[in-house]
């Protein structure tokens, strides 16, 4: 017999199964997230049947745009009912880094309560999905979006698992020791200039005192924002596609996956 | 259709087929190594046929015990063919800390150049064997065995990637620019004392200066030695088994080589 990858056979048999039956459907959704209505968007794969884990996806500071919905769509093609959500509420989306700085700061920096607020909303409203086991369900984000979702598990939200890509890692509100329920994953490039070594020791700090299950994978010749393909298109030195560290970290979020929803 | 997990349902069918098909066999392996003669452990799935890629297991520095046999025979039923160094030569283990720091530290902070030449004779050696596809080799090290094999990829070595499991960062001979072939995983505990944060950030400054292709996972909780279910019998309050890193670290290894060997 010939040698054959263990891994690679699997996944090419799966691959087979997954092209004949794949069918993703998207919608929007609709509802009180907070302050702001959201119009999140859900996607998931139509020929499934049966409740499935439900994972969330926050956006970078741009808002709701392509991107995420993409990221969306990729986990849908996984097995996973997916929502991207609709964090800054009414759809507002934004290609200027000065508009951008300004929503992500008034959650950030400015009303944390308020975000915690709003990512507890959309966990909710994932896990009302018929499709969705309640039981089971993660987040992930990117950016901004990596900082909410480490800030939903900070609150000790009922959620398996959360994945933060290039987020930040500072906050107002240390977890507790005992409170962090959600099991973390931390991916991040080691050239991203917006977050210090020091930051980076902090939150490991953080991680340590509040005996939280952690892990943080360090990607080397990553910038900020690595696993965003448009990344080059905003001009902006600190950000950089990376093809490489896009997909290791897809596959660690995978394999994480496959950890949380045993 | 009910939902089934894509990774789930690949392992499952390859551990059927796996357990039809493996026959792992094991042989010692005697050759020169620099200053002493290697006794070094081999094991492969002898119902394989066909040239497979070839890892090296770098012991911790208790010397060649059971454990990184077992480790090569794990390789042996994914598919590689793995080769156990004999790093000390003759055979040589002990249990005692005193001792083995002795043997380490002759070669880590000792003999640089020695533990080079050891190192590229065994990966030799395993270049060399029938089965293994020369141009599809990794190799792996624990404790003491992970700062060798990142020795291995300091120094140029055609191997298309190394493992550190819970190794050590310092090096007398830090990488030149452009100097690494090997892409390079460190798999980091981050409670491991034995480094400091400011040796990981060496570690780091030093990669990125090489312009090596580099990835460090930290795994919060881990302890030194945290692969190694026979941590705590050495009843050292350094050492500790970690079962989620173990696997973690193991999951992430597998990925790595599925990536070098493509």
């Amino acid at each position: 017999m010939k040698f054959v990858s263990a891994g690679l056979a699997g996944a090419f048999l799966f691959a087979i199964a997954g092209a004949a039956r794949a069918a993703i459907k998207t919608e929007a959704v609709t509802y009180k997230e907070g302050q702001v209505e959201a119009h999140s968007f859900l996607a998931y794969d139509d020929s499934l049947s049966g409740k499935r884990p439900g994972v969330l996806v926050v956006p970078e500071w741009w808002g709701l745009n392509d991107y995420p919905m993409r990221r969306a769509k990729m986990l849908a093609q996984l097995g996973y009912v997916a929502m991207a959500v609709d964090i800054y509420g009414a759809g507002r989306t934004t290609a200027d880094p000065k508009q951008a700085g300004q929503w992500a700061d008034a959650l950030e920096t400015g009303d944390r309560a308020e975000l915690r607020t709003r990512i507890a909303a959309a966990l909710a409203k994932l896990k009302s999905d018929s499709r969705v086991d309640e039981g089971k369900t993660a987040a992930i984000g990117y950016c901004f979006g990596g900082s909410t979702v480490l800030e939903l598990a900070r609150s000790g939200a009922e959620v398996n698992g959360v994945v933060s890509f290039h987020g930040h890692y500072d906050t107002g509100a240390p977890a507790r020791p005992g409170q962090v329920k959600a099991r973390i994953l931390a991916c991040h490039g080691a050239d991203d200039p917006f977050q210090s070594p020091a930051q980076i020791q902090a939150f490991e700090d953080e991680m340590r005192k509040a005996r939280a299950d952690w892990q943080l994978n360090v990607y080397g010749g990553a910038k900020h924002s690595f696993t965003n393909p448009d990344a080059g298109k905003y001009h902006l030195p600190p950000l950089a596609y990376n093809k490489e560290a896009d997909h290791r970290s897809w596959q660690a979020m995978q394999d994480f996956f496959k950890e949380i929803f045993k």
